[in-house]
């Protein structure tokens, strides 16, 4: 974590910028920078650095950052990952603040690397902010700042931000949003985050005026709590869209390889999903439509969907889409279907909602009749309108001679925006993909001028009825959540624990473990101590003394291996319940060793716990874990449950992790 | 079901048409038709028929087809609903074997519609084939025929088949697929699927020689014993693609308002997923990216992949898509890293697989040197690239002074194609879109022309990892089932009940019944009929009998209430188990009563039955129904399970049904 009392504001909107590494080769990754920011309009101080060469694009090359007869606000870092270092100090007797270090070669790469970047952070405590390393650095159009491959970008700014650990997103992210009409305030590809890490740059951009919807390309997090906490306290206020990749087994080994970053257990994700109310996306066509959506309609929209379909398939295929989203399509009230079946014809068309309006290439009159029926129900919050429009405007394409005039085009395309404002509720539009053949361009072209004709007026466009439906739940989710408070600290639950004697069960079983996994006997010790009832379980050195113990007990007793190489007891054949008589009790644990010696013959056998029989009940777990990235973490479920159920379900089904706020075990 | 001992060859490739309702009026829905079929180039004969004018399009209309001086080898129907079974009469008197009913307003509108629909089966049985109402026809290139909004279909053939209950879809799939290269043998709309049948239609394609994959759009069947045997029997030579919708409750409600078709159960549908290995689609685009990788790769591919990437995010995207649609993405032998640390830099790569080359403009020889590493392991079945060829094309937009030449660029295109060809081994190319707006039309024809230039040489490329991955999953799926036989009637499993007695139980029980529902008295008495052994149970009438039958059986034993209201009898407190001595049967008997007649004083009680505890063991649990569209079901699978386990895992995770060929109850 970076120390952001002094906020981030440097590499936002930099007054002069030092970009060491350009040099007089033009393709170097320094001088392109610097390329980069002059094609932009870089309107502050540049000055390149290079220990050797006298001038680039018109700049002369200071040896030194320390050669440079004015102040710096931010400086950017191209060089080979060695080098870099011995120019951080440079920065830092320069008084430079900020630093992006654009340069590889550090924890990603494995140990070198990692202590590499551990100097890097230990000048960095002296008095740098240092973003990166292994990044592209900012993209801040009211900054006139930008990354190293985004000389093209848009310059007017706009409400949505991104961070981005890969760098190749952080760019394929704004390039495939800018034809979506997405505008960005800030977008940061930041790397390893050595100092500055994504809770920075989220509790920075939670408080940015520039910003009202922040995006996030995630593969591992620094400090999952601080990142939680930050996340859950703002994401009732900005919608908080992350696309959290490498949750596979496969995706986290390369995430490793890629930013050196740890990316956690999938488990552990859904429980953080589902307590910070970050939005949750699979992949990068649902980050942009969610974007979109939220670009539109910054507050959300209510659930309650009307489908307008041009034709019959589209009604099923809308309808499933709709309820796997998880959103409601109403019925309409007996006024409403009167009214449409006053409007279409009877053959061919529903008048339920989905609507069938019989043909993609409706009459204007038709069209505006039924939408206006839609709009008009109580019963409605939101009209989605599907393979409509692109027929208005291609029409002669695909309809020949029933095509529409170009009077009437203009009249169909403005009817979604005027039911809109009549009525105000929201209205989507599915404008699905038709011929995309290269002979076809002209077709393209008139849909995404239609796109862009609708996003201006706040309608958004998707491509097909999944991606509409799926945007149009993380809006209506987002809605329910606004102006809700975030108790956490009610919610936080403490157990006070009982006072502690002098010597605790805890201390002298951790000072003479020889095992990290403590047996049933020293478990229950230790949960006694704590205050929590168990049963009374002994610990039998051999047969006799299981026999005696269980006499003493009273029966139905029950008897369970002891092993440290034995974590499951019952699969390894080393439990047996219910014994009722001594005769039975001698036989169970002739039985148990017996079959230990067979199947596990390296175990090491500490002894046979004897315990009574529970009184029958409903069985519960409790399970706890210190996430890596999150802390503690409480699980709490069904117990008792047949192994090869539990297996076959997944396992959030039977019981769930939470994020818990305090440990327990301290 | 159509009787298709006569084949339904006049449906697609015909010397003559009738098509009934082309009149003067040149938007009426039979003169478009004829328009379509002219513009299409239509060699045959062709004829219209009316009850009033004189001429269109240069034809002379007929009064009716009996007036026609010529044989017609297929009519099509455009007329009112009311006023079809009349012609259909018509057609019969005329000798006409094949009839195809573009008209709607039939069982899709319910009970009227339904029995007008009936009207037209009794007339095709005295001798024609029906393909509709509420349909589009047929698009068939090498009968020059197509459907009616398709005069602008491609008029070379093709291997792909497709059938769609929805017009629209029929419509729709074609278009969406022209431009990814598709072409197509086959395309039928058969709509309410009256008489011809989405059966009758795929028992033609599999046996069809120009199709060599068949598609569907499915809403729901009409004998789903028959598609199923169908599909199981063909799964193995041809892939079939299946987009079944309505699966959801909205969705399975449109379907009825669209084509008056019973959607069906979820957990049938997965069941006969599981069994026929027809490949199961989500929606539009996986049909389509689906077809296009069997175009290409018509026999599928082995599954262990190597993916190159133009950048580490892609690497960690592609892997969770990997291991997400199920393949494996294997570790590259230590030689092969070696070659590829020979070749690629450290820092900013990755030599692992995936392969993170760096970034998505690489030199010739570089990407050459990564390409041939890969694909000469024989580890590796087949070869993913992403986010590289577009840059290829259209670098000079994208890297500015950095793109490589011209001739550098046609080398780049073609190295996929020399790789492929030279190792055989499929290569997969993801070409992710850019920037997509309306200033940006050369970007998107680069990449439609690079695509085209792929498919042409046989490597198909995809939008997304997520995309090419599940289709390259249905590729490797559909390869390991080639030759695989099905051998259906040694999985058949019949089981063989003994000789019945004069009056049986189930005979005796049904005679009596004043319920549907059977007790558990009943339900015993049959299965031991049967030849099951079940636990002796006696019916109690008070309490008194309940405990001098506890007595006599012996302890420990089990009391269940028997109701016809309570078929949920633990949930409503109507079990107790373990009961050990005479006292604690009273007690039980009381409490059981008193709890019943609190929580449902409504239900009529006819008695207390009483059992001894069965010795433990693993619960199973079996049933069976039989599904309106597929018949026998069996369900097997793990009983005893908490109630509130069951509920909350999905159903077929703890036990799972499977279709079966015999009814074991007849």
């Amino acid at each position: 974590m970076a120390n952001t009392s002094n906020n981030l504001d440097s590499f936002f909107s930099p007054c002069s910028i030092a970009i060491i590494g350009a040099s007089e080769a033009l393709n170097s990754f320094g001088t392109r920078y610097l390329q980069s920011l002059l094609t932009f309009g870089y309107k502050g101080r540049l000055y390149a650095v290079n220990y050797k060469g006298e001038q680039v694009l018109g700049f002369k090359i200071y040896p030194t950052v320390l050669d440079i007869p004015d102040s710096i606000d931010l400086a950017i870092i191209c060089v080979s990952a060695r080098f870099v270092p011995a120019i951080l100090q440079d920065c830092l007797k320069k008084g430079i603040r900020s630093v992006t270090i654009l340069s590889a070669g550090f924890s990603e790469l494995g140990e070198e690397g990692r202590l590499l970047e551990e100097e890097l952070l230990t000048i960095a405590r002296q008095g740098i902010h240092i973003m990166g390393p292994n990044c592209f650095g900012v993209y801040c159009p009211s900054g006139k700042i930008t990354i190293i491959p985004g000389d093209s970008f848009p310059r007017e700014t706009g409400g949505v931000a991104l961070i981005a650990q890969s760098g190749q997103f952080s760019e394929h992210i704004v390039i495939r949003s800018i034809g979506e009409g997405i505008r960005f305030s800030k977008v940061i590809s930041y790397g390893n985050a050595c100092n500055i890490n994504e809770s920075d740059l989220l509790e920075y951009l939670a408080k940015d005026e520039e910003t009202k919807v922040i995006t996030a390309y995630i593969e591992g997090v620094k400090d999952g709590r601080r990142f939680f906490d930050i996340i859950r306290r703002s994401s009732g206020k900005k919608p908080i869209i992350l696309w959290k990749v490498g949750l596979t087994r496969l995706g986290s080994a390369a995430a490793i390889s890629h930013t050196g970053s740890l990316a956690g257990e999938r488990t552990v994700w859904d429980a953080f999903f589902r307590q910070s109310h970050a939005i949750k996306v699979e992949h990068l066509e649902e980050l942009i439509d969610t974007s979109v959506g939220f670009s539109c309609l910054p507050t959300g929209c209510g659930p309650r969907v009307a489908l307008i379909s041009g034709g019959g398939g589209g009604t099923v295929v809308g309808a499933d889409a709709c309820e796997r989203a998880g959103l409601p399509m109403p019925p309409f009230p007996p006024e409403v279907e009167e009214k449409l079946r006053s409007i279409l014809p009877a053959a061919g068309t529903s008048i339920k909602n989905p609507i069938d309006i019989g043909t993609p290439h409706p009459p204007l009159a038709i069209l505006t009749a039924v939408l206006e029926a839609a709009a008009s129900s109580d019963q409605i919050d939101v009209i989605m309108i599907r393979r409509i429009f692109l027929s208005v405007t291609v029409s002669k394409l695909l309809s020949g001679s029933a095509a529409p005039s170009e009077e009437e085009q203009q009249q169909l395309m403005e009817i979604p925006v005027e039911i809109k404002e009549k009525y105000g509720k929201p209205v989507v539009i599915v404008l699905t993909e038709e011929l995309n053949s290269v002979d076809a361009m002209e077709l393209e072209e008139g849909r995404r001028k239609l796109r862009d004709y609708y996003f201006a007026n706040g309608i958004p466009v998707y491509l097909s009825e999944q991606r509409a439906f799926t945007a149009l739940a993380h809006l209506t989710k987002f809605r329910t959540r606004i102006g809700m408070q975030h108790h956490t600290d009610a919610n936080d639950t403490r157990i006070t624990a009982p006072e502690k004697t002098a010597e605790t069960a805890r201390s002298r079983i951790r000072h003479r473990a020889t095992t990290t996994v403590l047996n049933e006997i020293q478990c229950k010790e230790i949960l006694q101590e704590e205050g929590i009832n168990v049963i009374e379980t002994t610990l039998a050195a051999s047969k006799e003394e299981a026999v005696a113990i269980s006499n003493k007990l009273g029966y139905p007793v029950a008897m369970k291996i002891i092993s440290p190489h034995i974590t499951h007891k019952t699969d390894a054949g080393g439990v047996k319940l219910g014994i009722k008589t001594s005769h039975q009790a001698g036989k169970a644990y002739d039985l148990i060793m017996a079959t230990i010696e067979k199947n596990n013959p390296e175990a090491a056998i500490q002894g046979m716990s004897v315990q009574k029989m529970a009184a029958p009940g409903v069985e519960i777990v409790i399970g706890m874990t210190k996430d890596p990235q999150f802390g503690p973490m409480l699980m709490f479920g069904l117990g008792g449950i047949p192994n090869s159920v539990r297996c076959s379900c997944s396992v959030s089904a039977v019981f769930s992790w939470r994020l818990f706020r305090t440990s327990l075990l301290g």
